[in-house]
């Protein structure tokens, strides 16, 4: 038997995530006022927020923009030298854009495109969070207060991207950002490639690539933050609820990921995940579960079927033939 | 600035512990019927058991003997290759004690001991665990059914060991093995270093060593086990009260670790911890957190001070000068 | 304004149900090996159960029968005052059957039939429950010990009866028993009352009238047991998935009564349901909540829609004139 | 056997609480902030808060003061007729102050003393609360919108007061008010009354009377504010901790009770509990659980020994002899 090459270590974590927002002032209150993260910075048409246990200045960056979806996806590299290394081998595979001077509070990143279009980056260099004198914790190791606002998100936990075609994806998340492949659904005998999700840490996963049944590129399916108890995702189901905001699915426990879940809109369009529970992986030679068509089922360990509309909306929301489904009003300024 | 060296990833997390007890057959009862593991195997006077989530076959070993207190520690390697850098690493170091076949269960494994005398050692090649049919879950990423007996413990979580020279194996955990220090505590000013909190994973801690207050080598402060919600702990502690074993305190919460913590001893003596919350790091460049006498206080971020048995009983006990506390009876024979 | 009759308070508690299962062993193993009751008593074709935290002798009696359905339900008189009251009111209207000697545990009882059929009776006197050895408390306040054991239900909670005409079974249960109407369900700008909900005590209710889609008579909607928190009713979804049981609805969070619900069918084929959360009404001149066809809507405050089984199915079942729906073999006894 | 007397039904539950404060603004700041609950009223020196599920208007009135402690208590009567006939009982044994116009949002009520001198009355009249706009639920039947503003207590459920002679205030509270014996703690054999809890509801107890032990009148012990799960008792921990309010005991389980508690000084000097678990009572023949000094033990089921300021701490504060133990500057108004 040959030797077998040992993991990549390159990439320590999602960085952060950028959505897209038509609805800039009430997507600012939906994840400030109701999910309770804090603003930590402004900057023309985007406004960063953070939980309140990243360590990190910021993780969500809202930009206005005419339609809902993801912009930049950031990775944090392991070290100065595998961000080099990235670096080079994504510009070896041709998806590399350049390296920029790094978004708020971050040194120099490289920028690329995953095969489907989405945009990424990594970096390093990254400016970790103190707290002013009103969020200061009285944890030591909290990088900022717990305020009892709303339902209180730690963090964020991982994001799924949609992909005309899977496997081209999941190989460049595997191949050359190095992520561990936790589990996949693959319908037809094993054939078809429908989703698979992904980590560079022991989070079950960070990045889900799903099938876009539309053929569009570059969507978003959810962005996912996490709270440290199930009860927490019963309490912001009441919060969600008592707010007018929908609840797309859930609170219910997938099958895949053992994640509980519940799936929210938020009022630019884009689905958000409030998450727990899940289950860590630390081992280095996981194999990889694989469910077909029929263990797949429902989406769900128990709890309702996932709706129709989880296959059919992501944002932005495109037509059949993957053009954009309407064209809101470009948004006021924040 | 000349470059940082980069990070070691040789080790891929803690594998399984190693317990000694006088009451063999009241141990089981407690880890089995009360927290509601499984047995796996049995050999000689030791019994292998392990926590539903758990992915390997055996993550606990019960092993009879005249005192409490902790037998072999022992690691998974990432990779094959990084089990022999280690192996040369320790052997270098003056360390290794050399190579067996492996425990039930696992390949060659290096064996050695760290400054104060502990048994540890490091594998890659382990069995995965194949549930027979009373215990298949219908989950597909479960490696075994959640029975709902007892507390119903998912998994290891980490250990907490005692050393005369907390500095010396502080540096052999975090330079030899590659574990990143996560918390201190220190007094005098931070010249007198208490206690450490390492881990190879993104777990906040699965390695602390804490100064032993008697002088002694070798000796256990807790092991830890995992649920998943805080309200499994506290389910917990119903179900131990209930049943006489004895809460030595919590539930609370730390605020070094912010883990929501039980302390009980399993009816062998050693101290056994259930164990929620915290929070993950995986931050590359994570600054660790330090605690001074006064920061550090009760112990506990909230819930009553942690009582002074937390502070001077540990497995084996022993008299004031290192000497065993009490010769039990040898006990029964599994 | 004339004065207003005091309300009548010779209703304790709902005291037990009996539920015929023709599937005696299977519904034995459900109650007992998944929702941690304990069986008390066996007779003829009977056993008698409880929760751990009921202070009667037995709640919960399952009777092996050819078809699934609900037996006798029992209410608790406030005194023997109050018992002798009853009697005489429910014989003035018609419904009386007249006094036994009193099912196990008990004095002499009333037993009668409410207008659409459903068989009841009311007793004062009762035997506490004693617990053997192996079921003592060391909580002196706890008539038995918490074992750990599945879901470990509390306590009996409600049930909800089918009848052709609601209305008359509602004032039966308010005019005759002394009920507390708590909420209703009335469609038809309020002429057709589809359901109601009614307690003796402050509990939210104990007795729910629901309309009989079929017309049928005597029928069983579903039996309902209390857990503490909203986690146990998650953990019970856990329970009972990994054991094949089928969970019809929830977990999720009703509108009317704001209880947290998980829906399954017990082998036998009645519906049950694991509680908790909702709230206690303690109010004398507490207002009937009222819900339209649009406020009831999908019968969840979040969650998905209750499924169509859940207005079709009852037990026993049958076909659309109210025919049984099946003739099951016989079952064997206990 | 000569007929027992039927229980008296004519107190419904409690109705609200008047606490004085010497920091009425932090006080203040303390209920709304961090516990979540709304203000309704202001007038003069008092202002009347609610908990989200409270259906009266009021529940907790804070009255500007020289000194903490507890103003009026009041207890909803079941009936009007129920008022007459408990003003009348309450007069007759000499209690009584007399007849006032009520309170805030009430009728007619009936003001007297408990045989240890602490305020009282019952009313029936009482106006429901009519949540403004930017509090209305869209739950039907929850009186005000769930905020998700800090702890989110739901509603007022007991309070302990202090009595030189426990029997002779238990007494006049089972036999002038009907409340029902739940449990008693009993020293010297049974002789010496230590406490008694009591409550006219299925609530385990809405009332104690706990012996001063410094032999003072009037006194407060704690006040007692609910919420659903014990997550969210937690969840208050992390809370109030962040927030710099002192936490005198607890998160812990009792004995007595089994309430899952946390004790805390509001800014005032009052003893605050957050509250859940515990378990109903309905049973019309319960029969008082009573523990001795040996069973009472540490006061809990699990956790840390109550402190000794649980017993000796109370509102407002004395020195030995009953004197007040400070004379605070008096508060500016709200």
């Amino acid at each position: 038997m040959a030797a077998q090459a040992e993991p990549i270590h390159d990439i320590a974590h999602l960085g952060s995530v950028e959505l897209f927002t038509p609805k800039p002032e009430e997507s600012l209150w939906y994840f400030r006022e109701l999910l309770g993260m804090e603003v930590v910075h402004r900057a023309k048409e985007s406004v960063h927020l953070r939980g309140y246990g990243d360590y990190a200045t910021s993780t969500l960056k809202l930009t206005a923009s005419r339609n809902a979806g993801v912009g930049c996806v950031a990775w944090r590299a392991a070290s100065p030298q595998a961000l080099e290394r990235r670096a080079k081998a994504l510009a070896d595979a041709g998806l590399g854009i350049g390296w920029t001077n790094g978004d708020f509070g971050r040194g120099r990143s490289y920028r690329f495109r995953d095969p489907d279009g989405h945009t990424m980056e990594i970096y390093f260099e990254e400016q970790k969070f103190v707290a002013p004198p009103e969020l200061h914790s009285n944890l030591k190791n909290l990088p900022q207060k717990y305020t009892g606002r709303g339902v209180g998100v730690r963090r964020i936990d991982h994001l799924a991207l949609l992909a005309s075609d899977v496997e081209a994806n999941r190989k460049f998340a595997t191949d050359l950002l190095g992520f561990q492949l936790r589990e996949q659904v693959r319908y037809d005998n094993g054939k078809t490639e429908i989703g698979s999700w992904m980590s560079p840490t022991a989070i079950h996963h960070q990045l889900a690539y799903v099938v876009d049944v539309k053929g569009a590129h570059g969507r978003l399916h959810h962005f996912s933050l996490w709270v440290d108890n199930r009860d927490d995702v019963l309490r912001a189901a009441d919060i969600l609820t008592e707010n007018g905001v929908f609840i797309e699915a859930g609170p219910s426990k997938h099958n895949n990921s053992q994640g509980f879940y519940l799936y929210t809109y938020e009022p630019g369009g884009n689905r958000v995940e409030i998450y727990s529970g899940s289950f860590l992986v630390t081992a280095p030679d996981w194999e990889p579960v694989t469910w077909n068509e029929e263990e797949r089922g429902t989406g769900t360990y128990w709890g309702a079927t996932l709706p129709d509309s989880f296959i059919q909306y992501a944002t932005p929301d495109v037509e059949g033939k993957g053009e954009l489904a309407k064209t809101p009003e470009f948004p006021v300024f924040f």
